[in-house]
């Protein structure tokens, strides 16, 4: 039975391990292939996604090996002693460049680009999709949430309906996207991420009354305290006994943090609650609120000007509610130096073949203009072409650039080291060169991702080809 | 930086720690609770809920200490010397009792109860709702795909899109509601699941042509192999293709097992897949189709006869894509004998105060009837009454029943001890015996959950009281 668990290199579809020992039998082991990471569109129908996970995964890369227990179940599963033997030594050798943790990215463009023999780049393929989507989700449904918030902290709440194991993870994204602390104490301390708390109900009920509750909770916790109080009736007993238990702190010098709020509707009860607070000269106590709060609900709270001071969100932050999944793949492009496509019935689904690098372009105003997909050796880009409407295109040779891709992990060392610290600071950066109209919730301006000339008519040859091959 | 990751005590939301310091300082260490897990809703607007994660809570209870670096840790965070003294020792030694894995439930019964003093049924708060929270939401999610299959397999093949470490537990919990099989190696490995695979677009991409993709597919893997026909173009390149590898397979006396599509409508297309095949004397190849499926896809490809004969189910499955959180809740229901409740201007969402047990009751066709919430110590049950519409009552004291809440864990040990193959056997069974109009998806006919009438009278004694004394 499962306890935390084992990571190894088990931790793949099995299909990865068919098309490797299918790899290793028709010799195609030493095939030096690339493969590109890179998802379909945004996450909650949004302007932009914020990439994360990338030293989570790149850790785990490091331990993605075979241990003995793992080889004898895999001769068990039927595959062959020599495919076996080759696993013993098993370790990912080839070269990763990845945009950076924190990046503002956008569809289509390869996010990471993986090169190395075919079955290194074959087994890694569940790894990197499975961090990178759930992070990049997390990491993104989070700035969403604290840009509502306009400034105010918010405070993951979620650890209890993660999706189990998830919540280490998802707490560390969704610090990348902008919270302020979490509730998860294992988290905050495997990632070093401030960790806060109230209390629940049962701390009221376990007392003879609610004013006990509170008395004895800030005689233990004078500083920080926070009261939730609606355990019985919000503004008939909890604000009544926090407001004396605020005064009673007042005469030992001491003051109340705040109360908290975890049902009903908070514009009314946060109106209510500061106004009485305000009436007995309790300005400095705190309003948190918490109970099924989103990007949308915050938004709301905001435009009714509800005095809300710390939004303490769970459920939705921590599962990425109304979508919980980020629909990356990772797809061949490159094999022995031939460029590889994949048709689909879709003209959005064909892939962009061949190496690729990605360049992002300002405007005068440095920010966020145009991303482009190019070959990797290509230089001299004079316009960004739209990825299949043949009439667009913009001009770039005056625009300042970035490469997106760089250098991360490579004769089997990382070579990036980013704190959480660094890596939080970079998204701020990043999420400001951005445009508002990026940023709001319904019906963002789609950022534009382009593609170069040479990039077009490789992907045009390649496709009539396929094509013509058909008839 | 988190690999796979260590497990302990700190798996938990701060404030459960910050009450347990509480709990100590104020003399309340010894005070002995009662806490119940229960639901509100089932999930998907469904009328069942599938109850999974009690064998891995209770294998976690077991590891859930404090190491001598979380100590240290939570020092820092600002905790009593005396506290941490006394967490040094911590060791869950409760008692719970729980209604089986596998068992089929409903909103609103206490589903596990904890008992012990208040400290230690506090801290493992988190850890019951993160893990039952979510294996019974997969669990329940993933029996409603397969009762829209028919009796087709259905394949987990969600990793790649999982909420990250999730991946493990969720496929764990899908083999319970019913799936076939899984593509995740390691929980295969883990847990001794049927594991299953077939191969990637990348497969066919690094042949020169599909043709010899498929062929030295099938040389490799004789049995079990299945084509991915969609490549290309899956009714001009894919098919053919496939078919003259089946055929070559004949000539060895070898059979093709199969041939998937990842894409397109899959009405149509196993429609003329099956016809093509059918025209090849090929009826024994069999279709499995994946691409964005759950129960309501399933039913309608169902519903307009297509031909498929295996289902692979990804992201929908892994994530409970259209409600990615059960909204169980754990609350103190009894503190040292007393009866405890928690009030809400919501009368739903009153709790259920004092220690109890729930039966289910069978009606003449040993089906389930009605379960009703009672007090511990009551017995010859006459009727059950509506929790809180006082007209409504039904008599059950001519039903025959079973006590759902039974002994798991008690002085520090594990007292049950089912293989994941007897939690599925027992849910099938179980859910045989629910009434085909809780199964349906739209609007399912609502299972009644009631309560005694002395727990009627003990709620509604407590209600009064807190009411009168707002006075």
């Amino acid at each position: 039975m499962l306890k935390s668990f084992d990571f190894s290199a088990l931790y793949t579809d099995f299909y990865e391990l068919t098309m490797a020992q299918g790899y290793f039998l028709t010799n195609k082991k030493e095939d030096i292939a690339t493969f590109d990471y890179f998802f379909r569109s945004n996450p909650f129908n949004g302007g932009y996604t914020v990439f994360a996970g990338l030293g989570d995964f790149l850790n785990l890369i490091k331990d993605f090996r075979f241990t003995d227990e793992n080889l004898i179940y895999l001769e068990k599963q039927g595959f062959l002693k020599d495919f076996i033997s080759y696993l013993k030594d098993f370790k990912f050798r080839g070269e990763i460049l990845s945009c950076r943790e924190g990046e503002i990215v956008f569809p289509n463009e390869p996010l990471i680009r993986v090169s190395g023999n075919i079955i290194e780049c074959q087994l890694i393929e569940t790894l990197i999709l499975n961090i990178i989507n759930f992070q990049s989700l997390i990491a993104t449904k989070t700035s969403r949430i604290v840009y509502a918030a306009e400034g105010k902290p918010v405070i993951d709440f979620g650890l209890r309906r993660a999706q189990g194991f998830a919540g280490i993870m998802a707490t560390k994204a969704s610090i990348i996207g902008g919270a302020a602390a979490t509730s998860n104490t294992l988290a905050g301390y495997l990632y070093d991420i401030p960790v806060k708390g109230t209390h629940a109900h049962s701390w009221v009920q376990s007392f003879a009354n609610e004013y006990l509750a509170f008395r004895s909770f800030v005689e233990n916790f004078p500083e920080n305290a926070i009261l939730l109080i609606d355990t019985y009736d919000t503004l008939n007993s909890g604000l009544p006994n926090a407001i004396k238990v605020a005064k009673e702190m007042e005469r030992k010098n001491l003051k109340l943090k705040g109360v908290r709020l975890d049902s009903g509707d908070f514009s009314y009860f946060s109106k209510k609650v500061r106004e009485r607070l305000d009436q007995n000269n309790l300005g400095y106590v705190k309003i948190l609120v918490s109970n099924q709060l989103d990007e949308y609900t915050i938004q709301s709270l905001n435009n009714q000007n509800s005095p809300i001071d710390m939004w303490g969100v769970g459920t939705r932050l921590i599962t990425a509610y109304d979508q919980p999944a980020l629909d990356g793949v990772y797809k061949l492009s490159s094999l022995n130096g031939e460029a590889k496509i994949k048709i689909s019935e879709n003209i959005e689904k064909i892939n962009n073949p061949g190496i690729k690098k990605v360049r992002r372009y300002f405007d005068f105003n440095s920010k966020f203009f145009i991303d482009g997909i190019i070959l990797e050796k290509e230089e001299n880009i004079k316009v960004i072409k739209h990825p299949f409407d043949i009439y667009k295109k913009t001009p770039v040779d005056k625009s300042e650039y970035e490469e997106l891709l760089l250098p991360v992990y490579k004769d089997g060392e990382i070579r990036i080291n980013f704190s959480i610290k660094d890596i939080v600071e970079y998204k701020n950066k990043r999420f400001e060169t951005l445009n508002e109209e990026h940023k709001r919730f319904v019906n963002p301006h789609v950022y534009r991702v382009g593609i170069s000339k040479k990039l077009w008519e490789l992907k045009d040859t390649l496709i009539k080809r396929y094509k013509s091959n058909l008839k």
